[in-house]
């Protein structure tokens, strides 16, 4: 399927911690570029998510905030 | 300022682009991985956002989907 | 691809209004059913998005608020 | 209360299920077109929600992303 | 209309600023306490908002991040 | 650091609820004037949030809904 976000980044499961209700899933973009996803358990189970495997973080860009130090 | 949100990304601006009201803003994670944030042109104008300057991308874990091929 | 979205609705396009920057996309989920969705130009574009075409809408489900009367 | 958001969708609750804070709540929009939502548990009672009853599922347009398969 | 989101802040429209395709509206809360929102123009029509009428500011508490200087 | 976010809102921790995954923390504006967030617990911990304690609660002006009685 393709998508209208524009952030579609490759990138490998790197941790996922389960908790009663959801998941926080860490996406390593490239070697420590990662970003952390928080999904239901019932999604990250769905999906078959294991660490070692490959997945897409999926951002449309309006929710991306921009910051400037 | 320290913020919730669990992604705060460092990068460099690579590419910004202006709209009437909105403006696309492209940081470059590491080579070749980048991230597409829309702000509006007030916003971008505010931050004096330039190509080449360093910027963070800011993501609330939530806001992002995972996706596995 | 599989999406940790609780939401993947599949429909119709309906109806596709180009503006300068952004698009707005309604998609027909069932006679009557309709949800509306704005994506950049630049995505509707690269979908090749048409009229009668399928397409889904998807949606994190912590973005839906519920509302009674 | 008229809402600037696109997308009111009318409907009615299919299935409620309370986890320690958050609750999932299925909206059946037609036969066959179900939307989720996650909301607190405080939320959830505070509506007064209750399966076979009304509700909308209330929707900002830039949050739905389009697939084409 | 009761709503699910946690967040309905009660004010007065101070300013409204219409783009092509959205409009920016900015809400008084309090004395020096303004919150800004950006919907579709359409929707600021659709509602008949006007400077000094009242207006609610709604969001749903997952996208509220919070930063400590 | 100087964010893109439109919303940048200024005020005092009031309360803090911990969940066993999430927090649930209240930020005063002003004398009643009140917003609610929602962010990971790992998150409240770690920017040391107490009550009585100065924060803010940053808002992107496109997830904010209008609504009009």
């Amino acid at each position: 399927m393709k998508l209208s976000a524009r952030n579609v980044l490759k990138g490998t499961v790197k941790e996922i911690n389960h908790g009663a209700v959801d998941s926080e899933v860490v996406i390593e973009l490239s070697p420590g570029v990662e970003i952390v996803s928080i999904i239901t358990k019932k999604s990250a189970e769905g999906l078959g998510l294991k660490v070692g495997g490959s997945a897409c973080a999926i951002i449309k860009a309006p929710n991306v905030i921009i910051g400037v130090e």
